[in-house]
Formats: C-alpha cells, structure tokens, sequence
C-alpha cells in the first residue's frame, strides 16, 4: 500500500513547520490542507479531538499530533534515509532534553515579545536572549545541533528562524547582534532545502504579526 | 563496567516516581539521594544546571533530566525485560501523546487542588475530573493503560495516586466516586511491587500537601 500523508497545518505555525521539515528530509510527499483556525474543518476537530489543534499528521487515515511526537514518528516510520534522533540512548536523551526545553521556552517567550509591549516586552526580550546563548552554549562549535547532520533539535529549533523578523520588529533589537553563533547556525540549516522550502518568508510571517498585534490593539 | 545508577529525587514527587517504578520494572539497583529543595545539593546543581530540578537520573557519572525522558532512556537502555514503550511506531506515537497529556494536565490542575482554595479550586476539581474522565476512555476496559503489561503511560500517571488522599482532603471530594475506573486501574497497578514500592503512603502526602497549605497561609 502506498503511503497517504496529509498534514494539517496552519502556514506561520512553527510547530507544523517541524513536521514540514522532518517529511521533506524523508523525502516523502504529503497533502498540506491549511487550516482556518477561526472556524476549524471538520477532519481536524475529528483528529484531533483532545486538542483541536494544529499541526496534525494524517498517516493512512490514522492521526499523529503534536509537534515533537510526530517528529519523532517520521523518523521511526522512515528510518531508511536522514536519521533525525541519534542511536545511542544516551545522545538521544541529549536529544530530547534540548526539544524539551525549546519546546518550554521559545515559543511562550517570542510570543511575549510580539504579544505586548513596555516592561512586559522588555523582559521577554532579555529571557529570550538568555534562552539563545543557553542553546548557542549547547550548539557549541558544532555544525547543527545533531553534529554533522541536521537533526532532532535543529528540527524543532529551526522554524523560530521565521519568526525572527517579527520578534526584531515588535520588539526593536537586533537578534543577530545578541546572539550571532544561533544565526549563523540558522542560516547555515537554511541553506538545506528541506528547511528552507519549510520555513515562510520572515517578512510574511512579520505582516502577520503585526496584524495580530493591531487586532489585538496593542500599541 | 557495572552500572552505577543514582536518582537525585524529593519524595513526594511524582516525576521522581516515574522513574523509580521505570528502575523498578527493570529490575534495576540504585542509590537513592533524598534532595531538600530549600538547599539543593551541588551535585543536583551540577547535573542539572539548566533547570536545577529533581528528578536527575544519574547513570555511570552522566545525568538525564526531566521524567518523561527518563523513563524512555530507561526503556532503550534495558531492554531486554520489561518493555515499557511498544514496539510499533504509531502506538509509541499514540502512548507518547498521553503521557504527554498527564505531563501538561494533571500536575498543574492537582497541584491547584491543594493549593487554592473558593472557586479557583472549585475550577480546578471540576476540570480534574474532566482530565481523568479523558483518561478513562482512553483506558477503557484495557487492564492497563499499556494493555495486558504495565506500560509507558501507566508509569507516567500512577505516581498521582499517591496524591489522591491529598487531593481529597483539601478539595473535599471523592475521586473514586467521580472516577471509578481510575481508581480501579490505580489499585490493580498497586498490586504490583514495583508501584507499590515506589509510591509513598497516601497519608503520608496529604499530611506533606496540608502542611504546605499551612505554610502558604490557604485556610
């Protein structure tokens, strides 16, 4: 039987950008139905009926969500080619304990920086900075996250790299001059197709918050 | 080389439990190190630097942190009795999806039980309920949460029955009359030694849970 994978998924989401970037370094092709998350289909409420939310990977008709759950079974199901978690239980507890931690903290804090504004922004900022020079202590002299290889945390790390235009703009500093060992790695991952053509234009995904912002009226 | 494994845990805690029943399964011998969270150790500080939280597995010198990841780093490095993940990927997928549901839900909302009183924890019992309601049609009539063994996800959400007395008391609500398919699949995982062994006494934690109250002024 041959494969059918869709992914339900909503174009700015860094979470489904995961399972973008995890299936385009398997190599396999999927339907990518974009979700209205202001009036949900049908098959998403009926995916994922605990959560309502996106992303959910539809494979053969059975779901798969959240984000790093379904990293982690693409990599299991396709284990033929680009082997995203290390072998080794111990690097691959490594491995985990860093998209852990992304997970906890990357996305609450830029959504913070973009979310409000004055001593509350301020302090996202200067968490956020220090969640970076964590991740660039751990990156270390290391080409990606994974060694060699793109892998497991650079999948999960990586789709913030989109968001970054906008974290700069609603916040008003410069990321690259805080932290520029995590953008040189970002843009050393850019450079793989299967990220680059995974991850939307930093200035699209920048109109789009600043548009939640106004809706939001923030100012 | 035999293995040196010590566990850096508090004894209340349910993460810490999570991996003292994973050892247990195993049939694995290990030091335990009581912490006091008022004054953490140095080597607790030097395992875990990031997030300076017990549990740390500590294994021939390395650390591990955080529960979820220990237990799994348990499951790959003894393998060879007791599996506690399945072997097939999308069940993996699916064990890993509620046992990250426990993860998210049922510490925060217990945890708001015993330390909230009036409508706050009016909110809390009743979304409590709703949580192990969920659980309770995932369960169905499986024995366990894993089947016909003891599995990932009954490792995870057992350690939350020793809480079940302390949850009681200071919400003054029965579980089991809410729950009672919980409650019966809590007693038949307690039939087993290593739940039972690894769990403290009931009493025990609700006099630990009423005497924080105290502490924090909740009357």
């Amino acid at each position: 039987m041959a494969d059918k994978v869709i992914l339900l998924d909503f174009w700015p989401s860094p979470f489904g950008m995961r399972a973008r970037i995890a299936l385009a370094e398997k190599g396999i092709k999927y339907e990518y139905k974009e979700e209205d998350l202001r009036n949900k289909s049908p098959l998403l409420l009926q995916m994922n009926p605990i959560h309502k939310k996106i992303p959910v990977l539809v494979h053969n008709g059975k779901p798969i969500c959240e984000s790093l759950i379904q990293v982690q079974y693409i990599d299991e199901v396709w284990n033929d080619k680009a082997p995203l978690l290390p072998s080794d239980p111990y690097a691959r507890a490594q491995a985990r304990f860093w998209a852990d931690y992304v997970d906890k903290k990357i996305y609450e804090v830029g959504s913070k920086i973009w979310r409000t504004k004055g001593e509350e922004q301020e302090a996202a900022k200067k968490e956020f900075v220090e969640c970076f020079k964590v991740l660039e202590a751990e990156l270390g002299d290391k080409h990606y996250f994974g060694g060699l290889n793109l892998g497991y945390v650079d999948v999960v790390l990586v789709p913030f790299y989109s968001w970054f235009h906008a974290y700069e703009q609603c916040g008003n500093f410069s990321i690259e001059a805080e932290c520029p060992k995590i953008v040189a790695w970002a843009k050393r991952c850019m450079r793989k197709e299967s990220v680059s053509k995974s991850l939307p234009d930093q200035e699209k995904v920048c109109g789009f918050a600043l548009q939640m912002r106004k809706r939001f009226g923030i100012e």
